[in-house]
């Protein structure tokens, strides 16, 4: 039952010794999504030892350089390495001519298919729906049209107490009412029932666990409440705060942004990444946020963040 | 006085653990110049401290991704670093439609300009010249359009010996014919002339360097004859020998292939790479070259190979 987030790339635009630039990885219950495509994503992704060939999809949050241009040498070794199974792409309508071009020159022999999803919304929309997991996107705030990811798993079917099965004598067809979470009511021959209530014979698994991602963007009022409760926060940090005016100017956020807006999101932990070139001090990225979101891990390349599984009390 | 080959990449189309893609920079005389750009050259030449700021121009072998996917991600990063010099691009006409979509896209703030200068000979043709190099690309035998590169030195001024200068009372016009290869002549006032050769007063300070870039290709007949008397050759060798049949199949070239290819050339040196991804024993291409031409190098990821520089006798 995993859920963990590795991130390949943990750079801003300039290339840096030992950090590649913006891509991660989310595994939930043995999907892979890949989010931004930073040069270089298809080593990060040999290196740090995720499965390239077990890409569910991959999600693009602009068109700048440094959050796409590693995705022509991923698309091209998964159709040398022979994937066949269509590939979704989630990204914003101005990714469809990039990708328009690329399969033009080097799309020809790719043996499956590549779908861009465009992306358009101004508020949160599921863009994506499998039977345990749910996604959405949001606009943020860049100098281009920018969106950012929502991963969260839906409400798991309840559990059924063995013991309840033989004192209740269970049906299958009851039983499966309860996993969805439905009282079982029981008709007598005189119209009246019985009910077993669902909460008295099962339990909820575990709590859906969720991951949000935010690169690049300036603060604005709405993103807090989009990501209200979300377990884990990625959020950009390209400046420190004494940056603040640069940070406004490029549309980017310093460290004390991104902790406030985890602190007002309620999120339970804090990463943080994208540093500027001009400082790789990213400890003192992290005490930053630390004074007001104390639970920020400023991340390095292979960085892996498990949101672990927790069962109701 | 340098004439250096980096290998940056030696990977072929497949990414492999340690190899980056095809790239190279030669550096004759204080120049630097780029040889394909597969993904990762930028990363590759900050980490062997090639100073990618004073990169004079980039040569194209052809618009396989694995030779140029590391375009887009170099030239932003030269624009963000300031560049304002040209940057001249000799690669495959079918390169243009490439830096255009590029540059609809991402050159807008580009502080300098991309000149393509597009290749399209079917022998031999000098594309550059400089007062002391001289560079001419040829076509090779691909599944598209691919052209190698040779670089050489001009033949430089020649140097005039000081106790001559002494001895014949030389004036500055005499000193500059000699330089350039000239004799030197002397009229007297009955019309007749004495003559000072310029063999006897100067002397050829160096022997003129040259290197050979050959990638990707199958052998063909009069390849061994353009490359006739290079120093330093790099011949691509993506198959073992016991792969013949896939080379010819794939327009590639085997370790005996190439080793042949050096030998008919009367070439000082080989260095080969562009290994395939299913055998990565390099010492194996390396031995198998050595049986035909024993100088052979199979080249790594940051291999430096020097062409020194030799006074004639």
């Amino acid at each position: 039952m995993d859920f963990t987030l590795t991130v390949l790339g943990t750079a801003s635009a300039m290339p840096v010794t030992g950090r590649y630039q913006s891509a991660q990885v989310l595994r939930v219950q043995g999907r892979f999504f890949l989010i931004d495509c930073g040069e270089g994503v298809q080593r990060r992704l040999l290196q740090f030892r995720v499965p390239m060939m077990r890409i569910d999809a991959i999600f693009l949050s602009h068109i700048h350089g440094d959050h796409v241009f590693g995705l022509p040498a991923l698309l091209s070794t998964l159709g040398m390495n022979g994937r066949r199974k269509p590939l979704n792409i989630y990204a914003p309508e101005n990714f469809s001519p990039i990708l328009k071009f690329f399969l033009s020159y080097y799309g020809e022999w790719l043996p499956y298919e590549i779908r861009h999803i465009p992306l358009t919304m101004k508020a949160p929309e599921t863009v994506c729906s499998t039977k345990t997991l749910e996604i959405l996107a949001f606009p943020l705030n860049h100098k281009i049209e920018t969106y950012g990811f929502f991963f969260r798993e839906k409400m798991p079917l309840m559990n059924v107490r063995k013991e309840k099965i033989a004192e209740y004598g269970l049906t299958l067809t009851e039983i499966g009412s309860i996993k969805r979470g439905e009282d079982v009511v029981r008709s007598r021959p005189d119209g009246s029932s019985d009910v077993i209530p669902f909460a008295e014979v099962g339990y909820q698994p575990y709590i859906p666990r969720s991951y949000a991602y935010c690169s690049d963007t300036a603060p604005f009022p709405e993103l807090a409440g989009w990501l209200r409760g979300v377990d884990l926060l990625y959020h950009e940090t390209t400046y420190l705060d004494e940056m603040a005016e640069q940070a406004a100017q490029r549309y980017h956020s310093t460290t004390l942004q991104a902790a406030r807006c985890a602190l007002e999101a309620g999120a339970r932990k804090l990463v943080i990444g994208h540093y500027s070139s001009r400082n790789q001090e990213i400890l003192r990225y992290q005490a930053e946020c630390r004074t007001v979101f104390p639970d920020t891990w400023a991340a390095e390349d292979g960085d892996i963040f498990e949101v672990p599984l927790v069962r109701p009390e």
